[in-house]
């Protein structure tokens, strides 16, 4: 059999709709100055679907620190991985910064965050050790998970019960295989917005011996009262023994870090295969990272004026009467009963009329009849707009009760 | 058992070298302006160990490009995976362009080339497919092919008749399972410096159906007489079914690309993981690799030059006797014999007393009494530099044979 014969008949369960969707529900263009006021398609959208939390992309300091750290370096010093010819002393001094402001002993930089997690999960175990995560893990962690040859457990989201069997299963299975427990979970997730039981899975560790890797991408820089993140936030942050985050949220860039004790932070510059063996962030994203943790830092106007756009749309969501789940952060999804069609004619209707960008999520994502509008709040947003916006979802969402976009997809206009 | 105490009870092949090696042999800093003269622990060095291959990490033109594109896009710019918020004309400027040169029906740009291999090796198959592959890929790729479910089987580095008894097995057991073969080597292997034997490998396609995936990312901008890579240099590109090279040797950037047939490529677009679920490459990379893209194709002076370097160095070491391996390409590695006491004060007086930088490799990467230097020439070195480095080789390797290394190991001064 061909390979690619086989691949193509096929296509996945994104790739399907392709022929529908691309250019306009995949692979949209938002074009100008980076913020919640882009232009799609030629036209004014209010944009709801960037995960720029404090509104760092577009900040003057971080734009001219960006800039100032191209012109000065290029992007293609240092070449190298860092432990061959990519080290520099900007890498490691916003490696301190990172563990002074997350309060662990130290920090590995990483020059991308998917790889920089999988590389870790896969460096921290061997194929006697046992793997305990939550079943909502992004992809990055299910797919580090993926490289593990020995055992895994599976709990349901956030379900501290099912984590306390499933760790009872994996210790069990550890005894006989000489091997240990790694426990993986989010700080915030992604989809839902809710927070991952640190605090009750750092518990179990008076009746269980595992470690615990915590991925807070979307929880760094806006969780916590100095916006360290969700382990901040639940005062948990000493019994996360290896917190992660991306810099592709609140910190608007690409890279990634983990920070842990200091000896196995050592371990981990060693024995990280994707950081062993591929180049070292580029130091514009590196100086350009400086900045952008000294304003996380040093301005948390940024963060509370965040948390006021989530409170009035997360609050004006709820006495609209909509479902937004059982969110504890920014991230804002809204849920709504419908199937493919009215989530097509649904989100062309919110796009064209009423000029609100915001990302869809349908079956087999989320279950069958279920239309996930997944809204990220941001620094950079006004209450204006927040109102604008409550006054969309409750027209569409009219719209769609009374059975508007039932009638047969509509076509995108050219 | 703990997890923490376990790791730290073994610290790995590299690891275990850190107290001895860190900050000289592992994670040196090279610092000053990006190329072959460089300042290492203060002092001015002879630099061949970065994949800079044409020169273009500090070429004017490309940084005046890094630059304005940074000054005018930011680092933030956009945000999101490309699927879902951060596509631009300018990436698909890029694949476009990439297109073109290769001879591909299309291509997609990927954030980062590790990443970026791995999902699409994993994209492209299912557990019932069969992996054939080469035993010397480099990581990204092994890391691919863990990923793998199903089966896969290995060939001894460019031994074409071992694939042809691996495709055999292959064959059989694809028949059984109903699925389909992925066979991948590399066009340069970046430690030896030899072709992937490609036009060989084409002609099993008369016998065996499989698909071919060719890593290039030492040949792309270095082989070929335009200097679009192996396939070009073979005059294989047709039989090559996806190729893919790194941004990160001859682009001196990061970011990564695979071309081959639309439907393919579109295919990959929707089910490659680690595009789907991360962000896209940022502006500045994107608008720097069109103007690197641009140097490469359009001053095939670079090209020209490297190949003087090469030449001058490769057949400088073999005139002086020196085992240069079975390179055909710029990566220049040298053998000699010896232990890990010797090999390190080698590098040390290479280094202190030479002022020369390169890589070197010991057990249990190559095999116990192999110290290899691996030399990397670019365009921006000079004949002299050829020379100087010649003589210095001559007077170390004089004094390795007369075992004035092999007294123990020399301190690393402060």
């Amino acid at each position: 059999m061909d390979l690619f014969e086989k691949l193509l008949s096929d296509r996945g369960p994104l790739g399907q709709y392709s022929k529908v969707a691309h250019g306009y529900f995949a692979f949209p263009k938002l074009e100008g100055e980076i913020g919640p006021h882009m232009k799609f398609r030629g036209k004014d959208v209010l944009n709801w679907s960037l995960n720029n939390y404090i509104g760092l992309a577009n900040h003057p300091e971080v734009r001219k620190a960006d800039a100032d750290a191209a012109e000065r370096w290029g992007l293609g010093y240092p070449m190298g991985a860092r432990m061959m010819s990519g080290e520099t002393s900007m890498h490691e001094k916003l490696e301190a910064e990172l563990s002074s402001f997350v309060k662990k002993e130290d920090t590995m930089l990483m020059n991308y965050g998917y790889q920089g997690i999988m590389s870790v999960i896969d460096a921290l175990i061997d194929r006697h050790d046992v793997i305990v995560y939550d079943s909502e893990s992004h992809a990055c962690i299910i797919d580090g998970v993926r490289l593990h040859m020995g055992k895994r457990f599976v709990y349901p989201h956030n379900d501290i019960a099912g984590l306390e069997k499933q760790l009872g299963r994996a210790t069990k299975l550890a005894a006989e295989t000489g091997g240990a427990i790694l426990v993986i979970t989010e700080g915030v997730f992604g989809m839902s917005g809710d927070m991952g039981k640190l605090k009750e899975i750092i518990e179990l560790k008076q009746k269980f011996s595992f470690r615990l890797l915590v991925d807070d991408a979307h929880g760094f820089g806006t969780m916590g009262e100095t916006g360290a993140g969700v382990g901040e936030a639940q005062e948990a942050q000493d019994g996360i023994d290896l917190y992660f985050s991306t810099f592709a949220k609140s910190m608007a860039s690409i890279g990634a870090f983990v920070s842990g004790e200091k000896q196995v932070i050592e371990f981990l510059r060693y024995n990280t295969r994707s950081q062993v063996f591929a180049k070292a962030l580029p130091m514009p994203l590196v100086v350009g990272a400086l900045k952008r943790l000294e304003l996380l830092r040093g301005k948390p106007e940024l963060r509370e004026k965040l948390w006021v756009i989530v409170k009035a749309l997360q609050s004006g969501l709820r006495e609209r009467g909509f479902n937004i789940g059982k969110t504890q952060s920014p991230v804002t999804p809204v849920f709504l009963s419908g199937g493919p069609v009215e989530a097509h004619n649904l989100i062309i209707d919110l796009r064209e009329n009423y000029s609100i960008f915001c990302s869809v999520v349908i079956y087999p994502v989320v279950p069958k009849g279920v239309i996930l509008l997944r809204l990220i709040p941001t620094a950079v947003h006004t209450l204006a707009d927040v109102n604008r916006t409550l006054d969309a979802f409750d027209a569409v969402s009219d719209k769609l009760k009374s059975g508007v976009y039932a009638a047969g997809a509509l076509p995108i206009m050219a």
